[in-house]
């Protein structure tokens, strides 16, 4: 099989993955930061190592201000319901996921929250300046994606950040798209909360993600339980990561997370993205010539997180993706992706689209076979 | 090393569940219900599968209806915060968990929530018509556990099932402690809401717990986000599981909890309990003679899920626990277990308590070591 769907779950994962996980559930797995036995202790220095690594990948100093979530969703839910209230105003893109705009929705609708979509040109760029001239009295918040999980279109990040700053409004990255290899510099990016999940470009197990809130910024709490801490307080304690992580964390998961990351360093950020941008730039070759192909994603790899979005015309998305999984044995995702704005921007809401992402482990000779496939496809139409 | 910490995460789990969550990584993880590719549908219906398993282990019929949680602290705030508004009043007990008891402190500071708390006696038994007492017209809640995490008090889940049948009031149990060795059966007891872990008595992987909510009871959501399905509306879908379970889910995991229910069920529910009962027992009687061991757990098997707490006269309870880690290799928990309304219950608020929690795997040999261990640090004080 040719794995092209990576956008969803990178897979294959690294060895180190499989075999901490392995090796964590097997030997060492007891509840990190609860009891003092030998085990336990084994648990909470395997999770704090995991912080530690994480910290150091997103360029921000104290580990604790790190909360380990199930997932990317999780994380941004915790950071927009946390910090926006009633009658505040948010700043949001054309081209963000449902995990950023179902939570804004219903803000919207319960709460009176006013949200702001910056639109962008056919392919999603937005311009940051369109951003600034949005601002409101009561703008608390801009939250945009790394990139599109529709098209990998990048998003300007570094002139939101500016933005952000220069207003003194919060900025929310989802980092959900991109990350691990994008370069996300948390403090020089001027990124106030950083959500992201551990399954995707940072190559870890499913059931892992977290979400970075910035020193001095205060969220409220979406679910309080036991943290190990202030036991005998019935309300949740206020210091981090206990505020927004309650309940007994995956650890095994986050090893594997942890080790997942320590692969792409070793990798190289540089190297990897080097790699995804040979294979996107490949795909769009082989098939440029092809005047059925259309394309919905920039083949300028440096606004592409490494993203392939077509149609093939006149066909839709899902039958496309279907013959290519029967057929040719190609995994790929057609569709919507959970995510209508970007497929409205787009102007796909009705065909969707075939999406092939692909990751470090993907060769040029599985685009050399997709192109192929999709050529012989685009032949039979 | 002698692991008697299964109350807060089971270990060993059986071979079964390691194999299974290797096999899910290293052969088929993609996103389950997202993209139409054949890995992607294999992890469908491994997550399908494993919710059928569950879905029977606790006697409802529909396994839509259960929602994958990534552990017991998320499914309770999801049931708590999605089912109780402003002006609402809840009872609850003495013995909960803090991540019963935090987030109902956090509605009841924040939104008005009454909160009703029924006392026990020492051990923390509770008389469920203390809870018919308590109801009042503007009682929409009752939130008990199954047993207590502190001292595997077991409360009376079926009387109380029947109250809230009678009353029309909804009944949430917190099943985290006692699952997978107590029977539980949604229907049969009258529960509305089920949440529990999968790390813990049903020998899953951590990461992984669940919240079942019985048809036609509708939650507001606490997290909204990418599911799958309907993926053109702004909006959460309706449709159960979708509703509740947003991003993509721990399949792993997932994998791993429901062969941890298949071992349980091959090995036979009452056999398991059986098998904690003679443990337990055994354990009692060894320290029984000993006038400075104090208990606060219930020597009857009957009102007691599989939990030995005590504390040694005059020592402090972290103490004794880590004596027992650094000299013996045993591994317990001392001090409040997340649990302060138990510890308040049991008067044990200072001096916090040493619980061990037996699993299917520890055997009589361990409990002996155990119970010698234990009179030679009397011997010593």
């Amino acid at each position: 099989m040719i794995y092209l769907d990576n956008a969803a779950t990178s897979y294959p994962k690294p060895e180190a993955v499989y075999n901490g996980v392995e090796r964590c559930m097997r030997e060492y797995c007891a509840n990190p930061g609860r009891g003092g036995h030998e085990m336990s202790i084994a648990s909470g220095k395997a999770v704090l190592y995991a912080r530690e690594i994480i910290a150091a990948f997103f360029n921000f100093k104290n580990p604790m201000l790190l909360s380990f979530t199930k997932n990317a969703t999780e994380a941004l839910n915790i950071a927009i319901k946390g910090y926006l209230g009633h009658g505040d105003h948010v700043i949001t893109t054309c081209m963000e996921h449902n995990s950023v705009i179902r939570p804004l929705k219903t803000l919207e609708r319960d709460a009176g929250l006013e949200i702001s979509i910056i639109r962008g040109d056919m392919l999603g760029r937005i311009d940051p300046e369109d951003i600034r001239k949005a601002v409101k009295p009561n703008t608390r918040l801009i939250a945009a994606t790394l990139s599109s999980n529709v098209n990998g279109m990048i998003m300007p990040v570094r002139e939101i950040g500016k933005i952000a700053r220069e207003t003194g409004i919060a900025f929310l990255l989802d980092a959900s798209q991109g990350v691990g290899s994008i370069d996300v510099d948390a403090i020089g990016m001027g990124i106030d909360m950083l959500a992201f999940p551990g399954h995707k470009g940072l190559m870890g197990p499913q059931g892992t993600g977290g979400l970075y809130v910035r020193e001095g910024l205060k969220l409220k709490t979406i679910m309080e339980g036991g943290t190990g801490s202030n036991s005998e307080s019935l309300y949740q304690p206020e210091i981090m990561p206990d505020l927004l992580e309650s309940g007994t964390v995956n650890t095994p998961g986050i090893v594997g997370l942890g080790l997942g990351i320590e692969f792409i360093r070793e990798f190289g950020l540089d190297k990897l993205r080097s790699h995804k941008h040979m294979l996107t730039k490949r795909f769009y070759e082989g098939l440029s010539e092809n005047k059925k192909a259309i394309f919905y994603s920039s083949p300028d790899m440096e606004e592409n997180s490494g993203i392939i979005a077509i149609n093939i015309k006149d066909v839709d998305s899902s039958e496309v993706s279907h013959v290519l999984d029967r057929v040719y044995g190609i995994a790929t995702r057609a569709g919507l992706h959970c995510s209508f704005l970007a497929h409205n921007t787009l102007g796909t809401v009705k065909s969707g689209i075939v999406r092939f992402s692909v990751s470090c482990f993907n060769t040029p000779e599985e685009i050399d076979v997709t192109v192929k496939a999709l050529n012989e496809i685009i032949l039979k139409v």
